[in-house]
């Protein structure tokens, strides 16, 4: 499997258009997420975290209560990749 | 349920002692989890997860793929109470 190739600031900033309540912070995908409480919080997480490890893609995220704030990028690529816009859609997804 | 009472420093300090890992850091209980991958990573916030939830007390907590920092505090009682150090101790049973 070859390394995902980084994106362009062009390329990334079209995709964030597509990409409901992300932005760029930091060079990474940012967004947080809120939910009704706790057990929803990590319900997501939980999801999210079956589609990461199944993509061999892991975010960096936080989470205090109902809150989930989750940054990507790709290590390997020193940048961001189609997999982390992959993963950001998938979470929203989620989310819904 | 009344709410938890905060500790005093020394109380703090004390438990401290007994809390293989965890420090204190800008006002919270503070340790960082390191594991063989994020499946462990994760398993062990899932476990740690429903735990908080039958206490009905919740860490702020980071991941980023095999390592798991968590803060614990007590914002109802504006400082560390017992409870953080019950679920500090639950957390290092949880990580073994």
């Amino acid at each position: 499997m070859s390394a995902p190739t980084r994106l362009s600031a062009d390329e990334v900033n079209a995709a964030l258009r597509d990409l409901n309540g992300w932005s760029l912070e930091n060079g990474k995908l940012h967004r947080q997420f809120q939910f009704p409480s706790f057990i929803e919080a990590f319900g997501f997480m939980s999801s999210l975290a079956l589609v990461a490890e199944a993509m061999g893609h892991h975010p960096e995220w936080f989470n205090v209560y109902n809150r989930v704030t989750i940054d990507l990028t790709t290590h390997d690529a020193g940048g961001i990749t189609q997999k982390d816009l992959e993963l950001a859609q998938r979470a929203n997804q989620l989310a819904r």
